[in-house]
């Protein structure tokens, strides 16, 4: 840990799409941005998963810009007629579509002459907005100030974020040890209560589970502090331990 | 159909924990809550994924239970230092934490003697609330007004539900027709548009996946009305067969 008192990254995620609401898709892109932005020291505030409706779209985009220092969006960037994120964000930053000559020079490339008007669609994005670069399919997301707008198809989201996440300003990743046993969580709540209060500094959460029919509880700590994090992980050891069970343990 | 105008009932979803922003855990509290509300005819309108912080819990739920019919929580209601939904819960409706004897009663038939102070936290629910049944691991989970308050691990979560969802007030189902056929999005966009336009009162999407490294589109229709619903499949699977492929036709 650093001496400096060093700032504190924060972000939004918005998940666009009925699809999600509606149950027909099980969203994985929130749990793999959630991995991407912690390892860069980038703390998740909260998520949103709402429909493809422009004023939904909007007045997300603009309360969460504003208390977050990054939004993420996915879905919704597609040819199709159900595709309104682009202009739902140059909408919420009072602003317009334009052709964007880099994107639709990328999609020429791609397309060739199968570029019709639908894919040319594609090639609009905010006045104002950088194109972030899509590895896979070629038609760019882009960013407008500290909204990052991605595609909702998970490879092609997460390959685009690969490629730029590494210049992203961020801190220290938060480490995280796992111990766990199959030991009901009600039996340690007392001894845990004490151990968070020793760590005021470090986040220890209790998460239950069930495995053949038995209850386990996994005992997280999470701390930018690694030596802190051993101490806090040893003294979860003991409380194991004292209700005679052998803990398993795992550091990340 | 029916021919008398029918209320429509909505419903938002709050997942509530640090272990699915710090990615630790992919959530499918919000799937299987969107699947079953989707089955009684309610529509899911949003859903937000927040940390386990008070003020967090107590302006999220008061912006939601306002905005929408019935508000889902999941996570926080365990026996451990930070599970404080239910303590939340109440201060969003101004009220506070009292020990319901029949929740006192349920714990102590299942613990017996190792009923401790820890567990019998999860006795304590806001004045007002009523109990939502636990056939699992029979700490209950409560009702407070149009807000019911679930645990997070999703086998208990989903008996609960299970054990009171179909006393939720609700419309006709929005029927879901897939058509799907390996055959990217953007070429379809045109048509796709046109039978939207013909069939305004059904919501029609298209969802673009990638299978061995060829793009395919799955073209999702949603309507109330069946007969309107067949129609538009007709006219989709048209659409794909002018592209020279065969569709693949699930009905849901």
């Amino acid at each position: 840990m650093n001496d400096t008192k060093e700032p504190i990254y924060t972000a939004a995620i918005i998940i666009i799409g009925n699809e999600i609401l509606s149950a027909r898709t099980q969203d994985t892109n929130l749990n793999y941005l959630a991995a991407g932005l912690n390892a860069r020291g980038i703390r998740l505030g909260e998520a949103r998963v709402i429909p493809d409706r422009p004023n939904m779209i909007i007045s997300t985009v603009n309360e969460l810009r504003r208390r977050y220092d990054y939004v993420f969006t996915t879905g919704g960037i597609g040819p199709t007629h159900d595709d309104i994120t682009a202009k739902s964000i140059a909408r919420a930053f009072g602003t317009r579509l334009q052709c964007d000559e880099e994107a639709l020079r990328i999609l020429q490339e791609y397309y060739g002459d199968e570029l019709n008007d639908a894919r040319k669609r594609m090639a609009y994005i905010p006045e104002q907005a950088t194109l972030l670069d899509n590895p896979m399919s070629r038609a760019p997301g882009f960013q407008l100030a500290n909204v990052y707008v991605l595609p909702g198809v998970p490879r092609i989201m997460q390959a685009m974020f690969e490629g730029f996440s590494h210049r992203l300003a961020g801190g220290h990743p938060l480490l995280s040890h796992t111990v766990s046993a199959l030991i009901p969580e009600s039996q340690t709540a007392e001894g845990l209560a004490a151990i968070q209060a020793r760590y005021p500094q470090t986040e220890l959460g209790s998460y239950p589970y069930v495995r053949n029919r038995q209850f386990g509880t996994a005992f997280v700590i999470r701390s930018e502090d690694e030596s802190v994090i051993e101490n806090a992980v040893e003294e979860l050891v003991a409380l194991v331990r004292s209700f005679g069970m052998e803990p398993h343990i795992e550091k990340g």
